[in-house]
């Protein structure tokens, strides 16, 4: 059964990735303190295996029931979100002027984990709420922040993010929804969106849906898309919920896997509630510019849908640990106690759980980089430095170094964690030979569960994608250079620890960065030489070489002098026995795009 | 929709792999033609796409309904059976004396990759018939064969396996199941049985199980274990089925996939049939020679399993390559149509789906090899030189040289395939983007489907394993030599064609196999030193590497002169793109062990 590692957590968060030093350095504020970090780990680890570990998995067991229009959680799940919201988890990173606690995003992140941890079905509703309640920090009008964002720091209402239509999935230039100005202030919003996490529950009173549409003169393409506030209830003045707003969820999707979670078609403006079609909405900051709205929430979005990935792959890491414990089978070198040997004593096996413990480490160790990021670059004030000027000008190149850090960071965080959860979960079945196929085992489900995190929030093609052609580019090409400097000195440190328990581990570093600095200016070149096809071939393997590289080099980091035993041979393991695909990686990315082209036209036919 | 490729399985089968060259050499007798090939080729394709793609999914759906001991299949599923059975497929390679029509094993495979791309879980049922006839006929009495044989050729009845129970799974040893001698020549059985394959359904009216199981006065460990037939209706004397056996289905596991195939847990000898308790059955073989018996189905087997890799990975592609033909999401350069691009005009997603594509001919073309192996070693007269000695020298040597081959391929073509299986159903998945997480899809089936094949018949890590303790050292080491030079011909071949449109496919497979006779040799050379615990940590990436490195040569081969651009293009993206983690591998294979010990002693915590 998972237990939440809190110790790993902890160290990763405040070692490996810097927490403890900007917390010395006062980065968080006088109330912040070591011990404090600690109770809240601690206090959310107990929250998790003692209330959520236990019912967890009944959302794979009951699924969602619609009737209605109104959908049925799994049992125990909408108690269980009440008790939650009441420990004040919801709002342990919300803006302290209402009602959150503004703690740091990376310990909200370290917590999260834990959650996802024990259910990454039941952990998305507050994802999303959390979504909602940056856009509209951000962009909102004070009147509709002082609506709603109280009561969706605090959870007693949840948010939602429509973006996707039938049509419009990965593209939203495609997207059709209508919005009509009713000219009182208020919109009336029409159109059908699909995917709609958690669109519909019983956990609150109140859903608060943020939705994408055009109004009726709006410019064609993604410069014409309006963000819109639609609540399931229209409160009222004193801000219960009122009457019933015309938005419906149509039915739910029959997933793979996350069961627990209500993904919906919501029909928007087909006249079912209301005096007349089309549901009231209020517009979220300016006409046209919706688009820029949701990305304030899809960042962030995106690196929680990374976290999922090192929260499934802890969990299926555990399980497959214990099973492998307790399994005995056969005879092994290692095993000097009576009768067969536990199987974790055959190497294969072994392999399998270090290759499992050693790429869940380095994708927690990279979300957490990213949130860290984050927030080194909100100014001690805590105004943002990401994309508004700041104070002081030192202050804004350092926050500016962050806000580059935090935007490099972020496709690799979602794409290459979510990779690991997929693969890690499938390893975890195999661990368990024919126990792990049958579902009562568990692990079945937590591949199940891991396979949406590739897919959502921005398929990992798209983060791929946006990395080569968006974040390389980033202050002028010197963010991602300035990031491997960073990586480099963590390698330099291993090199001149000279401890031994290290083994090849700074050679096996430096030479995945020479790789890693190899490729990236490649890339650069091909897209300073207007060769974006080229460039664009190789956008996955080129994520995943920088992925294994930093991950690397924090596992050796979070390793210290190399005193740390434990720590050590798992980076040693990785550098020695994982790293030497980057020069693969590097290949298939500078090398790999001619046949690719070939390929596709004659293996492919694609003119 | 799945169509059956017949061009390129007929390709592979003539051309990759050599059974064109064999055919002309009259290997396969007088009566085998090109021509008979090509039109059971097309019969089978007609048969798949027509009959089982359309009811396939319908297992999936239904699942299997046990009541009172006996089991309902899917909708179809026994009607579809008797069509199947009746149409001849079960006996295409069943012995001519029981009635089948003893067509090469190879052309067998090339049609089960058909059956098992339209449906794995049908396909199971026969597979395993198959394989109680090979024991049946290798092993049984004349009386046994005379009774059973012509049934299990033809279909009427079907076989099963039944070796696991619930503390022996890959390890026999530890076997329970015990059989008492009734004196009169028959036995009682006693025990239970997991994970038993079609042990109990609706398809025909009797069922054949063969069964594990420990005399009285057996030796411990695995040279006590007999291999007994137990009918589920014990025959009359005409043959046709007469009383109920005290075997019975207690219950059906509830899995991740291939719902349709009612995987059961049987019970022998409870007293719930008969007069009095202890299932009747026959010993087949001799007494403690058990595992022996089983051996002969069991290879076989895994080269089967190692086909639903192929199969499932084939029926992915195809999903995935029609989907993306369709999608339409944002602009390629490619693409000069009107509106959004289909994405299969985006490079990230070409390079999906020519993995996907790439891996699965590779795949393809190690089992056929593996298949063809098989039959070269039978020789021309039918009788097996597998474990048996055979006429004139030069014919034996020869035979024995292609036994070899088959059981080195064996485990590659086991493990190899199914990995590959699961990856290419993962990727297939993400190709499709939020659809490919939804189940109506059909995406997400695969992937559920696949993820059992790495399992049964020997995990991977078995069949790693197994291809480094036991088929390294064949032939004194030479066979595994001996086939990587007949890997390097196919290279050679290749840098001597000049053909430009192979790019640096030569140079590539050189590498690759280079590297293969580095880590084979360094490998034979810790088993020599008695460093069995440093090969079996590297004997997972050997594995894969072998597979790879096979994979390359064959898709060359298969391309012939560079003048087959589709092939050629593919071979090339294979050699360019996917060939370069053999170095990884070795370099897994030869400096990964150490660390690995050490982590494995100190961040899992194994003394």
């Amino acid at each position: 059964m998972y237990r939440a590692p809190v110790s790993d957590i902890a160290h990763t968060l405040k070692h490996t990735v810097g927490f403890a030093t900007a917390l010395e350095d006062g980065r968080f504020g006088e109330e912040m303190s070591d011990d404090l970090v600690d109770a809240i780990l601690d206090e959310a680890a107990r929250f998790a295996n003692e209330e959520m570990v236990p019912i967890g998995w009944h959302g794979d067991r009951d699924g969602v029931t619609l009737k209605d229009g109104e959908a049925t959680t799994a049992e125990g799940w909408a108690d269980l979100y009440r008790r939650w919201t009441e420990g004040g988890w919801n709002a342990i990173t919300g803006p302290e002027e209402f009602g959150g606690q503004g703690l740091p995003l990376s310990l909200g992140l370290a917590v999260s984990e834990m959650w996802n941890s024990a259910s990454i079905g039941f952990s998305l509703c507050p994802t999303l709420t959390m979504g909602a309640v940056e856009a509209l920090e951000a962009h909102g009008s004070e009147e509709l922040k002082a609506t709603y964002l109280e009561k969706l720091v605090s959870g007693e209402w949840t948010g939602t993010m429509n973006l996707t239509e039938p049509q419009a999935g990965s593209d939203l230039a495609a997207l059709k929804a209508k919005a009509e100005s009713v000219g009182d202030g208020t919109y009336r919003i029409f159109g059908q969106k699909i995917y709609i996490t958690f669109g519909e529950h019983d956990f609150t009173d109140n859903i608060v849906h943020l939705v994408l549409a055009r109004l009726p003169d709006a410019p064609a393409g993604t410069r014409g898309i309006s963000l819109f506030l639609v609540p399931k209830f229209i409160p009222k003045e004193d801000g219960t919920p009122g009457a019933r707003n015309d938005v419906i969820c149509h039915s739910v999707e029959h997933k793979l896997g996350i069961h627990g979670s209500p993904t919906c078609t919501m029909i928007y403006g087909d006249g079912k509630f209301g005096d007349e079609p089309g549901a009231i909405g209020w517009l979220i900051g300016e006409e046209n510019r919706g688009l820029n709205c949701m990305f304030t929430m899809m960042n962030n979005a995106r690196l929680l849908v990374g976290l999922q990935g090192v929260a499934v792959a802890e969990a299926a890491f555990q399980k497959a640990l214990e099973y492998a414990q307790e399994r005995r089978q056969g005879k092994a070198a290692g095993w000097k106690g009576e009768g067969m040997a536990p199987i974790v004593y055959h190497p294969d096996v072994q392999r399998d759980l270090l290759t499992m413990k050693a790429m869940t480490a380095a994708a927690r160790a990279i979300c957490y980089a990213c949130g860290f990021a984050i927030d080194m670059s909100h100014d001690p004030h805590g105004v943002s430095a990401r994309g508004a000027a700041s104070g002081a000008e030192g202050q804004a190149d350092e926050t500016g170094k962050w806000s580059a850090r935090a935007n490099l960071l972020t496709p690799i965080a979602k794409a290459f964690s979510t990779d690991i959860g997929v693969d890690v979960a499938n390893t975890g079945i195999q661990v368990h030979g024919g126990m792990g196929y049958v579902e009562e085992t568990g692990a079945a489900r937590l591949l199940r569960d891991a396979r949406i995190a590739p897919i959502y929030e921005g398929t990992n093609g798209i983060q791929a994608i946006d990395l080569v052609m968006r974040k390389l580019p980033l202050a002028d090409g010197r963010a991602v250079h300035d990031y491997i400097a960073d990586l480099r000195r963590m390698a330099d440190e291993v090199a001149q620890s000279n401890a031994e328990a290290f083994g090849r581990t700074g050679e096996r570093l430096a030479r995945a960065l020479e790789d890693l600095t190899e490729s990236t200016e490649w890339l650069q070149e091909r897209l300073q030489a207007g060769e974006a096809e080229t460039a664009l071939a190789g956008a996955t393997p080129y994520l995943r070489q920088f992925g294994l590289t930093a991950g690397g080099c924090y596992l050796a980091r979070g390793a210290g002098n190399g005193d740390d035993e434990a720590r050590t041979a798992l980076a040693r393991f990785f550098a020695e026995n994982l790293l030497g695909e980057t020069s693969t990686l590097k290949d298939r990315v500078m090398a790999g795009a001619d046949s690719l082209e070939a390929a596709a036209e004659r293996a492919l036919v694609v003119a």
